[in-house]
């Protein structure tokens, strides 16, 4: 990307849980942004969003939005992406794409800038940012992977409900105080009641009984470790959680890796924190995740029913480094790299 | 046990959360009960229950309140188990105790009735109810270990507060209704807020980094099943559920079981009821499972990670099945097998 002092930004779907997160974390990070024009559907302009003290307006999204823009965040759904990300790329703005529209497709990079920021040197004008419960997996798996080699991984989710979006968030409040005051729950959102219930279904299911969010981990994840040969198995869960993916991840590895070694592993990656001090009540929860910005890990332990195999509790913000975090990071690296 | 026509039984932690479903399974499965005697501390005596419409004080417990009696269920904790069992046993009772005192004890059977009813044969005087989220997991291993031999599981488990107790139950209430009042929380029951968020601690932490609940998946299991080669690895986590314990099961078997295979096979087995038709959004959640007496297997898929390998997500109520069912359910077997 061309070297400039600032850059034209805009943000597609800028009235959602992500959207929101972007303009703030642009703002927290003092990127260097000459002009933000933030975008939504035709039903969500006009809508007032604050950015750096100054009121801003929301606009319609349209195919001549893009005018000078250089940098473009998407994250407005996987259809707006398809429709308007080439308008962006053609009028000589960069995509980062936060939907999964483009996330497998070989041709554009799947990023993490702490994992794969090599990858961003491929890109054609989009880079894909992965599925908020792979950035927070890979964030763990890549400097263990580098050590020891995984061969394996198990892993089930524990999926806050930000990470369907505002209007889920706002289910989950209703039905409380719905329940709270015993009157009865209607979902709209979500196919049953998720307040005070856990329900074992996110985005659509395929033939094989797989939902394509647990399919997200298994691919994205190989994807952007650069590596088909790691098999993994998924189940994703959605917990009655506000903001906060938590993971239970079990590791086999080709090297042994004591629960020592793994902790100092991790504690070294940029963007880790080790939290993990059970005797102490010290281990990563959704609840004191939320709002910050590492992927944090605790729970560490061997796990003796294989030979090269240990724990993983892995929690992290999912609008953030699971989403609206990891796409700035992205346009960071992106400023930081010379045109070739 | 000497055959009768009705039976003088006591439940012991009456006033509890598993004592009380122990009181309405009794009446709901009419079994054969003579006299009822209720016992808690003594500072839940006094306190009125009912059971076949009738209103029964509860008795504060003491070293001969079993005089007379046939069959004890205990569900007060593993120090009242410790203190009371014997005085129980020395006068002609037979214990069934839900707490872990005496689980691992090898010479107290530790039962399942639809897994393991043969081992009742061997009690003396005291039978073992296993944890919660090892009776419903172990239900479900079972008829899979006698088709293909269960080599290997990875277990992560979503357990209700109801798992914990009453005082728990409330601490969610409370901790919700002040929330939506955008007030503090202090916990008092929970090491950390409950109320939207996952606390990955269930019991105290061993110095290996297990809590003793993990372990209790682990070591129970293998005595239930009647087979230590079983390997076992299990995280176990506290969701803002109030009834129902969900468990993501990873199975690997010796031999090639095709998800028809293991659905057919478990439909076949007491006590299981297979809900797994995703598309149709059908798959086990807690807030359906509570108040039912059976275990439900859902997402039953394979899981090409592995040579033999395939996913279940289990879901029972941890208070009946999980506990007082599964209890009163010994006590049925026990009266039908003619004494030696």
């Amino acid at each position: 990307m061309k070297k400039k002092t600032a850059y034209a930004v805009a943000v597609v779907g800028a009235t959602g849980a992500v959207g929101k997160e972007m303009i703030s974390i642009l703002e927290e990070r003092r990127f260097p942004v000459d002009t933000l024009q933030l975008f939504a559907s035709s039903r969500s302009a006009g809508t007032n969003v604050s950015f750096n003290g100054q009121s801003m307006t929301v606009m319609a999204l349209e195919e001549n939005s893009f005018a000078g823009v250089d940098i473009a965040l998407f994250s407005a759904g996987a259809s707006v992406s398809r429709e308007y990300a080439s308008s962006a790329v053609n009028a000589g703005a960069v995509v980062i794409d936060n939907s999964s529209a483009f996330r497998m497709d070989p041709d554009i990079p799947l990023v993490v800038p702490e994992v794969n920021p090599g990858h961003l040197s491929r890109h054609h004008g989009i880079i894909a940012n992965p599925n908020c419960s792979t950035i927070q997996m890979v964030c763990v798996l890549k400097p263990l992977h580098d050590v020891a080699r995984i061969k394996r991984v198990v892993v089930t989710t524990f999926q806050s409900v930000s990470g369907t979006g505002s209007d889920a968030m706002a289910e989950l409040l209703e039905q409380c105080k719905h329940l709270l005051a015993f009157q009865e729950v209607k979902p709209i959102v979500y196919p049953h009641q998720i307040a005070f219930n856990v329900i074992p279904h996110i985005e659509d299911f395929l033939p094989d009984g797989y939902s394509k969010e647990e399919m997200k981990l298994v691919n994205e994840t190989k994807k952007i470790m650069g590596d088909d040969s790691i098999r993994i198995a998924a189940t994703a869960a959605r917990v009655p959680v506000y903001v906060g993916h938590a993971e239970s991840v079990n590791v086999e590895t080709d090297l042994k890796m004591t629960p020592e070694v793994v902790r100092s592993t991790l504690s070294e990656f940029p963007g880790i924190q080790v939290f993990d001090d059970p005797q102490r009540k010290v281990y990563p929860m959704p609840l004191h995740v939320a709002g910050t910005d590492n992927v944090f890990v605790g729970r560490i332990r061997e796990d003796p029913s294989i030979e090269n195999g240990f724990h993983l509790w892995v929690v992290a913000d999912n609008l953030r480094k699971g989403a609206a975090l990891n796409a700035v990071q992205i346009a960071e690296k992106l400023i930081d790299i010379p045109e070739s």
